[in-house]
């Protein structure tokens, strides 16, 4: 399973040759970011796309991985644009309260992008509790939690959240994930926000447990940035391109037959067997990109969250 | 309120002249540590001690001070030793699920003793619920959570720890926090088990809503550790003790009258009004101390609640 | 010996309940900011202060102790405004390479304010090295290290840094350094700059040898902030501002007598006999306050070094 | 060119086809461990191993990956009397001064494998100038140094070490850096000791300059461990698998003509492009198993320098 509904498009679309009924793609160009909005419409999309129906908002800005705040101001406006968009078709209430999640290891670095990200975020709900309504400043009611992952813990993270949530009653749970690409390019320069919540598997942890409307009983707007690529797509990729070179000469396309999946499959297991799945392919500087794009995503939710607070005036909260 | 029964037994009894009533105090030397124990026993000693009824256990052990694992090896038995004593009074079945609660800020670093301890904690749950039977070795079912702190996730802790304890259900909790001691000498050389959970106020966050029977409907029982006094005291004991040597002098007794409380409550906090209540005295090397005592708390806990597994298996385990 | 200049003459006066001869003192009032300027200009001065001769311009901000960026602006600019000062005064060429030297212990928090500086230090060596002209942006030749404190390393801090600049011979060194303060107003709240850089004995560790013109052959100017004081001055004050208060009473005045200097320091030695002179009162959020503080020192810095790059340009090569 | 130097025979074997003139291999086979060691003699040596003549000593422990310490105790033992081996060649007497650096990033997790080993270095040299003979209890003079890398410090890292060194004077340096590995099985399993210190281009940083006796002007042995293996090894090695695969069967054997090296680089450079040279396979848990392993290092260290201290008194010292 994938976890960018943009590239779950690209592979269903490739491996069955034809559009994919029951999904439309939108492409919004911008001068600093491409914009993807899939949405899956119909249980047959659904099923093609392994994907549960839903709006997956994709933004994809190459400066994400530029250590440059000034080229980060966009991108942070942007993503508090969409975010501020699925909030509206949700019909919550201006003043409804949030719980952000920040999903995964704060001791693995890749996986440690939502427990980052709950570092930086602007959290409220105390005050609105303890203090008086002038102090509160058209802040929204948000807290936040970073729940771990079952080796740390040795409880399901979804019963985690479920039992908080069932104490605070969010209006809307936003999580925030580290999530597997399957193209290199993309780590660190996608954002993905999709209003279907968390599926089972996701993540790059593999272990994450569904965090959506089903489970969680209040709707869950997931936001996710790929910081890895699994080794296994890197060497089957290898393979596939590789093949299609060969393909160009007419005489091997007999070739064709030895090249089935189960040896392409094959192949990538003995290569890659010492670790498992759990080889990753990751920038080397993955320390400072996840630190920069935790406070990318802070700071694009709190925009979108609190909008009687001048954007400027973040980094007032913000450490 | 001192967060150490000692410290506020010894206050009360400077206080009163006299023994408290419906208090018992038990003292056993060992080669390397005392033991103190403290029952608070009626509704007029919790009102003397400022302490709810019930048993506090403080192991006074200054190698805890020193970065020698040797040296620490008894006192990890002590403590296994005096936690299966409060278990044994609750008359848990031996495989009763416990849930580890490491409370504190983990930004914090005298206030992360909690979080840091959750770190170390052996964790078996996921293993109970996933791993056959005969991998479970002898290993009680164990979880933990750091929560946080309500400046961090906007959630009062109990709040969490309560979500949490509704899903999972465990039989015990046992809460891990740092102190702040009256006295220095005991700044992270003892160790307080009590069989009341935390109350409301304690701990150097000063923020600590009640854990306890009461709150979570489950026993809680409280490891704390000093790790700061707060600079208030260290100040007014100076005048404390000044003023006993100038008392020396038979001619000075009437210069008593002036030293009373609001004169040193005057002083202090005049001398300390920059920081309020936050400036806390603490030594130097806390970073490495924090670590050190972290890892003893949690191989206490694992070697009292897994009794299958031979202490010196656990570094097998643990990180 | 006080760390800081200003402190040291406040102590000097009340001890002399005179002037000191050969130490000038200017103060400059700024809405944000204190700014005093101390000259030490005589042998007799040296002597008295306990402070070589040189130039000592303490910056006092309390907006510093706030987490709140668009605060901290003025107080960086400021900074750089009184470092150009320093610099104009040594007569080096525009393009002058400097060392920034960021001294204490990574591993003990109030001492980390050196080693986070330099996290934040915008090193420009390598690139004028390896850049093209046209790269290099108006940027002076900068480079940084940290060199650790004698208990990690077993060398001599001083022995590390002279070693490294008769490598790469800078004009000038910047050091960075944690301070100890007499005062806990001070905390986080000062910025010290010195032409005369570091005197042996001085800082928070209490090990830092002779880091001056002596020691390096080249000029040492020393920035230093206040971020803890010793748990012994508290004490001491108490009793102090105690004997103030008693004094008032005229009957009192013959008690004097009896509160002579060795009965202070004998409470005091009693009082904190634990940790030696380790013990230091520091406030519960300091972790956070040497992040920002070494952004800002990080600022300031870059800023004065590199005039041909607009301040606001700065976030955009820090991290 | 590759850092392990059984890799580097294993490919030279494979690409001429023969035994390579100048180099001797031993292979040792151990209950726990396999150590292999490659000596390079000639010059022609040295040209077809790109590696400068010398000794290479490699462990290969599996259980080097395992949160283990019993299985880690006998790998300590075994690195430290192959580390005692490669002292004895050098003749130095028994007392000799050592200086132990920590290359790499501290900020990057695969980097960190030196820093992290100073960490935990027992460090005695300021205990030879300070302490009484009587308290050094048999340990050599040992210091220690984390320079840091380029982007960091601005300085080239021999340049630091160099200053140092003449500074202090050691009778041997000993070097801990992290590595790349050509084959997935040898991350975090295998350890390179080398009498031949670090050659310019070495290590996962790719930036390495030469440290080594001809720079240094002392011996230098170079530790190292492979934490990552390039993203494109991963590519061009899958590539070359399934064309074996092809290759079995007859027909398919002028195949191989489209099979060049170009063809391979092409591919591996269009996949990879978006990081160039700089993304790494790692496994998910990279961030403990640097940890586990800069123990087992230092350890090693620690017990061939010191041979006066039993074993398990390390710990003792250590944190």
């Amino acid at each position: 399973m994938l976890d960018l509904a943009v590239e779950a498009h690209e592979l269903a679309r490739a491996r069955t040759g034809t559009e994919i009924p029951g999904v439309t793609v939108e492409r919004e160009t911008l001068p600093y970011a491409t914009v993807t909005t899939v949405r899956v419409e119909t249980a047959e999309a659904e099923r093609i796309m392994q994907k549960p129906r839903g709006t997956y908002i994709t933004i994809e800005a190459p400066a994400l991985r530029d250590n440059n705040r000034r080229a980060h101001k966009p991108i942070v406006e942007l993503l508090a644009q969409k975010l501020r968009l699925l909030l509206q078709n949700l019909n919550l209430p201006e003043t409804a309260s949030v719980l952000v999640v920040g999903l995964g290891n704060w001791h693995a670095t890749p996986d440690a992008l939502g427990p980052r990200t709950i570092d930086y975020t602007l959290v409220t709900r105390h005050l609105h509790r303890y203090a008086p309504q002038e102090l509160r400043g058209g802040m929204r009611e948000v807290s936040a939690i970073a729940p771990g992952v079952l080796g740390i813990t040795g409880i399901e993270t979804a019963e985690i959240i479920r039992g908080v949530v069932e104490k605070i009653r969010p209006a809307l749970i936003i999580t925030v994930d580290a999530l597997a690409a399957r193209n290199v390019e993309r780590i660190t320069t996608s954002i993905q926000l999709a209003d279907t919540g968390i599926s089972p598997g996701s993540g790059i942890g593999n272990d994450r447990t569904g965090i959506n409307y089903e489970t969680m009983g209040v709707p869950v707007i997931a936001i996710g940035v790929p910081t890895v690529v699994h080794a296994a797509f890197i060497a089957s990729d290898a393979m596939e391109k590789l093949w299609q070179e060969l393909n160009k000469n007419p005489n091997l396309q007999r070739v064709y037959k030895f090249l089935h999946p189960e040896l392409v499959q094959n192949v990538v297991d003995t290569l890659l067997a010492p670790f498992g799945g759990r080889l990753m392919v990751t920038p080397k500087e993955i320390d400072s990109l996840i630190q920069n794009t935790a406070k990318i995503i802070a700071g694009g939710i709190a925009t979108a969250l609190h909008p009687g607070i001048p954007a400027e005036e973040f980094s007032l909260y913000l450490g």
